[in-house]
């Protein structure tokens, strides 16, 4: 019995060897490859080719999956590696961009001091461009400052955006683009069409500015005035490899409303609702599965950021407001089906809200388990 | 000018290639592994060794973080498709296990029929035990079916575990466990209690039955009678890779109405908010960036299951029910800051909140971050 198990032990003893080897054998393929990725990058800067191409690397997924299937592998498998690669090469490939303006010219950025101006000047001094900061206390310097700058670019919190647009009035080079990037898009490119008579075009990036780089990340842009003139800025955020959504003002304020006024306020709601319960958050992360992990995660992340970035998007949005109410009606009204202890009727509009979700449903559904799988991997790491 | 370019693009096509022929040899590796792992996972069955050793997994990770370090790599990179290669490896362990019973007896496997028993049924059978299935259509003959069980699991609706409960007084073997599976823990525990005198085992299985393998799963589990006769099953489980938690059942009760009841009836609502505001979900989606694509995600993931299932977990939890009517209290105080406009009482509210939830919304940020950049790998699918 004994020498079984010792003989066990050897067999298992001798695989394990063998894929500690074929995981060192891993760590060098990456590398050779991190290597030839860099060369790719170097020759795309050069010649002023965009960082992200779905086409290649579509082509690249399936090729891969197609070889994963022939050997008995899973597909899914291959491409979540390779994607995770990709990822990593997107950061790898940041550092130089071609500038898609023939004579660069500079570019001021209106509160670069703040987090999403880093992010910008950054990016556009990568690519060539002389940036310029005008910060609160550098109105005194403002007409040097905006001297034949060819981009003005408003990187303030949206409660300021306004009245600083306003202090813009007059100063402005005739053909300079003046463009922002503010959560809301209607009002401020009102105003911005007030202030300048040049090219204008309101933009609003979809992230954060822990976002290191913009492949993938959706830019929503909105017309303003001589858009032909404010082509090269769409063309410079493309080569920096995000995707460009074209939206009107009024719809792009109603789906942020949605989307961000409202789901902030009720995560916020929700934050302050744990509090008052005192849940003991410890003990409810042992319990969780990766499911419920992922939804403390939604609530619990908002409260590590700043309070002021929040307030701005929920009380700068009228309809937001209004949104946030009428969803607070619907609630009093659902709650009242457990009031009466009513299934039937939870039931109903439960295949009510299905059938109106439709294929989204499923859809939303087989993406998520796919994310809860990767939650999974994560699960055993220490809070 | 022609000539450069066509150098360049022959460039690129080079270094392409190269990149090309890299990721076939990862596809040759990653095959190499896997047959190594099903070896792996033999001589385990054989020896009922465990399938989920974390330390073998943790030092296998840290020594493949200190390589990749070394030759300039990102660690996070190397442990991230480890774990998504091992989270396959599990998946390929699967197929037979030991028993810890010595001498296993039949697992009568109450509602069977239903998804979660169809799972367990696969496990136990996997495992080398008799299975049998008793549903409502078989208790003429249930007498039979119960005949030198070893285990009964009630894997029925919480809305019917007590009356199936009761059903089952006096046709237990005396020394058989009882155990369910039921989501809320006290009644199921003291009506098992009531109905049979011999070992008794409270479980609750943190996943739903679209779990393949319970590698890294939770499974909480509360005392009820005899606890050394019900060991083996916990043990049972701890094979198949399950993480066990014991817990109390009022405080199992008392998180359970948190994490599900209450969330999962918010999410209800929140559908039919989006429902009746009757956004366009398509181009929502559009807009979102992956932190919205996420959230929108675990809202319409609701929505493709059972409402029976949901309305059985909300409307079994009275304790869920009064969570629900103190959150819509609060949502309702709260709205009133934006009705006053209250900018400043938002921000006191959100910061004692942060400061609430301490070292974890730090954490939350952090966990959540990973798998947004997660979520972004899949970006580009279609819907």
């Amino acid at each position: 019995m004994k020498d079984m198990e010792r003989a066990a032990s050897d067999l298992l003893q001798e695989a394990r060897d063998g894929i500690d080897k074929i995981d060192a054998d891993l760590v060098r393929l990456l590398q050779k490859r991190k290597s030839l990725v860099q060369e790719v990058a170097k020759i795309k800067s050069a010649h002023g080719l965009p960082v992200y191409l779905p086409v290649r690397e579509n082509d690249l997924i399936r090729a891969r999956r197609k070889e994963a299937k022939a050997v008995g592998l899973s597909p899914d498998l291959l491409e979540d590696i390779l994607r995770r690669i990709m990822r990593e090469s997107y950061k790898a490939e940041a550092g130089q961009f071609k500038s898609t303006m023939e004579h660069p010219a500079p570019v001021v950025l209106v509160g670069g001091g703040g987090e999403m101006g880093r992010l910008f000047s950054k990016l556009f001094t990568q690519s060539g461009y002389e940036v310029r900061v005008l910060e609160a206390g550098d109105w005194d310097r403002a007409s040097d400052l905006l001297n034949g700058a060819g981009l003005v670019l408003m990187a303030v919190p949206i409660s300021a955006t306004l009245d600083v647009l306003q202090q813009l009035k007059g100063l402005l080079p005739e053909t300079c683009v003046l463009a922002d990037m503010t959560s809301t898009k209607a009002e401020p490119l009102a105003k911005m069409m007030e202030v300048h008579d040049g090219p204008v075009l309101g933009l609003h990036p979809m992230f954060g500015p822990d976002t290191r780089v913009l492949a993938k990340q959706v830019v929503v842009w909105c017309r303003g005035r001589r858009h032909e003139a404010c082509q090269w800025l769409l063309d410079q955020f493309q080569i920096w490899g995000a995707t460009l959504l074209e939206a009107e003002p009024d719809q792009h304020d109603r789906m942020m409303a949605i989307i961000q006024a409202m789901r902030h306020f009720e995560t916020f709601v929700y934050g302050v609702h744990l509090q008052e319960e005192d849940v003991d958050l410890g003990r409810i992360l042992e319990f969780s599965s990766p499911i419920y992990r992922l939804e403390l995660g939604m609530i619990g992340r908002l409260f590590a950021q700043d309070p002021r970035l929040y307030a701005d998007i929920i009380f700068s949005s009228k309809e937001g407001k209004a949104i946030v109410h009428r969803y607070l009606g619907r609630f009093s009204r659902l709650e009242k089906l457990l009031k009466a202890n009513d299934r039937d009727g939870f039931i109903r509009h439960f295949k009510s809200a299905a059938q109106w979700f439709g294929q989204f449903a499923e859809h939303f559904l087989e993406e998520s388990n796919h994310m809860i799988e990767k939650a999974d991997e994560r699960r055993h790491r220490k809070p």
